[in-house]
């Protein structure tokens, strides 16, 4: 058994089974042991990027992390960007890197650089093996420290002679470092700001996070909810959350800042369930990034590496709540529309016919709030969202929430300009025969910096500065770039196009791009 | 005038004119200045990977630095990997990066990171501007740091408020900071180091880098083998190689450890300017990294910061030579063959066809040996190659190259595992209406890893190992993807079809790719 070997069947008995990789001459020890030990399933991507945002979508869906697979500093810094995302959601995943041998780092050969540099900003542990026989104990903390509440990405160095010198044996799984309780004190005060508020007219709200928004979670927000009329929210970009008919209603925080200011008008004390107070995404001059109204205090029920799930159930029962949350979301479908495509239009297309249960990995971007809206009284489905704000994230997370959901349809509402980002993901969907809907909103444009471009005050702005955020010139044509990696693809220009060729796509399996002309 | 117009005026009076951009909301003031500072010339890319490709080819060619523009820690994060092959080619570039308003990073928005940290591994030089008053001095400061000899990357941190506050005025340009002199008593040794080797039947080879694969340093270098007898060699990967007929003539160091081994064998010493001793590019089990033969000893003309042409020059005085290299490449073209395309046909091809004064931005990987094989006694040409060995750089580097030299053609060979990472770029050479012609070759394979596979000794590798680094399945189709980019595109199965093809090519203006089933 070699190290490569001992850390493969380790990652296995750590439930570790599920590999993204773009592997490069030093993992080829790595590669290779998939062989051996028959149980580990690799897909092979072919940009770093996807393989770290496939990572993310898997460790949401899967709530376990999988493994990742990359090649030296410059391969982990193609796959930093999706890390940020990830860490943002606290996503586990086991970031293996491969790097030159111990003894050939001296000789600064082209490939070699600051392999841990690169890591940290997006890492909760990194660690660099030193030895062919301690991969096996440093990839169980690995998993370890990936698991660990609230989640985070472990990163793993490999120098290549630890992969190929011989191992002793391979390690079992360390115990789960699960979250902390929330103490009984914590929970009674919290029952008491909602019971004496409620008593003096003051208006509640919680801000669930991380598992709150999930299952049992959910179910004690909604039973709170049903006692003493808080307001559940979440936030914009909440990881993973399970909306639609049937659920406990969750309202969305919405994305700027003034907008914040406005949905919380007259709240006068926010919950805060694993999350962190309200902030503008950006900062604009002259307006504040702290969005609550004047007077609204915010109270930690939990933090993030607390069970969120544990103190609600307990928040539940201290406030003598019904054993099972009695509000749900009624199923409200639009009708289908004809015309013109928009994102409105688009979007009830999309609620009006997409069957229960999907998965969305979302990043439709600008065209998000009309989806939003109409997704969240439409049939019951899983969100995945763009949680650290980085672009191309949505392709990638459609290919890792399908691996780890093979019997879910997922749902892919892409912007395209950040689905231009990690194009090369379409590939990996036709190999891995994915059952994945790709929906490309193309609006040729960078469509938010217009925006933008207003909002912040940007004097002057003229011809250059507005080309910089047009995508026309050329246009580009997902239908050939879709086909070029192998995908079946066609192109909507109206609401009946659509209405037909996404109604075909959702009847049948398989990975499948719709280009819509808004 | 607000901090960004103080900017671009400063980088427009340091010579920095062109600014490869992928911006996103905390750059929006920066897009706007570009406006009111006309003479910036902003490249949209879409992808960051591509804006500091297009950064690395524009500063080969250029010799002057170009400006990039990214947005927040993750769009550089996206950039690193190409700015990794900058540092290892010591490319000038100023590398612009914005960030948050100063006051909102205390909220730790979901696109807050480490900046600093993830630039760390691949700058020379990093400043955050602390105020929109510093930004023009800390920009003029940035452009010294990236022309500083032997040049690299200078990362500039700007956070949105020193964008949008009131700024004084533009600054100046710094004097650079040119090469360091070689002392006279240095040259003297090594002078004498060749003479005495010559007396002794000693073999003496020259390695070249930098400058002196250049105009006046290589035809120095050709004057000191006219009179003495010397090799010369560049690096595999030798940033900027200018070669072909009528050239001074330089022998290219192969990629493979054991293939240097051979081709040093009877040199007795090497003779260093400005580049490094000979190591394996990768290690492997129980061989040695390091290259040299036995009793082969290493001499340091000049080291990476010096001037190898002044010393190449003043050697070349010392020693009694010429005053003109007579000692030049004759032009050999192979005839143009018929039949199967394999990576030898489909040279022959590029080298008989391809006029004088071309620029390369090779990424050819497998297929390079014959390609440099026959270019190097083709039309005189420019070669790019990848420098620090990350793949996804021909790309990007082939529209830095076309935009520094708009009046040459640029062609781009390329393997089709690596041009999947920066496929985007594709959109930015047909919105350029650049003068590229890209050739992909497609294997359809991650080629070298199937050699690499094997030379590592990663034992037992079996379908699924192979399956990592094979591209069958799906078939990529390269000109549906560049038809999807809105760039003209064709495919050639046979010399014929190739040939056809390529001519056409090289007779038309604006960007065109080729797709090669080899």
């Amino acid at each position: 058994m070699n190290g490569a070997q001992s850390l493969v069947q380790t990652l296995i008995n750590c439930e570790v089974d599920t590999c993204f990789a773009n592997p490069g001459t030093s993992e080829m020890h790595f590669v290779a042991a998939m062989d051996s030990v028959t149980k580990m399933h690799p897909v092979l991507c072919l940009f770093e990027g996807v393989v770290t945002g496939a990572a993310d979508g898997y460790g949401r869906i899967a709530g376990k992390p999988a493994a990742t697979l990359l090649h030296c500093g410059p391969g982990l810094a193609n796959g930093l960007a999706n890390l940020h995302n990830a860490r943002r959601g606290n996503t586990p995943i086991v970031n293996i890197v491969g790097d030159h041998a111990t003894f050939h780092q001296q000789y600064d050969a082209p490939l070699a650089s600051d392999v841990a540099g690169f890591a940290r900003p997006v890492s909760s542990w990194i660690c660099e093996s030193k030895n062919s026989k301690t991969v096996a104990g440093d990839a169980a903390r690995a998993v370890q420290a990936a698991r660990s509440a609230p989640g985070g990405v472990a990163t793993l160095i490999l120098p290549a002679d630890t992969a190929w010198n011989p191992a002793d044996c391979a390690s079992g799984a360390l115990a789960d470092i699960g979250p902390a309780m929330v103490s009984a004190e914590t929970i009674e005060q919290v029952a008491k700001l909602i019971s004496e508020g409620n008593a003096t007219g003051k208006k509640t709200a919680m801000l669930l996070s991380g598992k709150a928004l999930l299952g049992d979670g959910l179910e004690a927000a909604g039973r709170v909810q049903a006692k003493t009329g808080v307001r559940l929210f979440c936030d914009t970009f909440a990881s993973v959350s399970e909306l639609g008919a049937g659920r406990v209603p969750v309202e969305r925080v919405p994305y700027f800042a003034e907008q914040i200011v406005a949905f919380l008008t007259g709240i006068d004390r926010i919950i805060l369930v694993g999350a962190k107070p309200l902030v503008s995404f950006f900062a604009y001059p002259g307006k504040p990034s702290w969005c609550a109204p004047e007077g609204c205090e915010y109270t930690y029920l939990s933090l993030p590496h607390e069970s969120g799930v544990q103190a609600l159930q307990q928040l539940a029962d201290a406030l003598g709540a019904p054993a099972i949350s009695p509000i749900r979301v009624p199923l409200t479908l639009p009708d289908l529309p004809g015309g013109a495509l928009n994102p409105l239009t688009a979007a009830q297309i999309i609620a009006n016919l997409t069957p229960e249960n999907v998965i969305y990995a979302d990043e439709s971007a600008t065209s998000s709030l009309p989806l939003l809206m109409n997704l969240g009284r439409a049939r019951a489905h899983t969100h995945l969202a763009l949680t650290g704000g980085s672009i191309g994230l949505g392709l990638p997370l459609a290919i890792g929430a399908a691996i780890a959901a093979p019997n879910r349809k997922v749902v892919c509402p892409h912007g395209d300009g950040g689905a231009a980002y990690t194009v090369q993901a379409l590939w990996t969907m036709v190999r891995e025969n994915l059952d994945i809907t790709v929906v490309i909103y193309a609006n040729r444009s960078y469509a938010i910096l217009n925006i933008e471009l207003q909002r912040v005050g940007a004097i002057g702005a003229g011809p250059k500065a507005l080309s910089m955020l047009d995508l026309h010139h050329p246009e580009m044509n997902w239908a050939h770039i879709a086909n070029g990696f192998g995908m079946e693809a066609s192109r909507a220009t109206t609401c009946e196009e659509f209405t037909a060729q996404y109604a075909s796509a959702m009847k049948s399996k398989g990975p499948r791009l719709i280009e819509v002309l808004i």
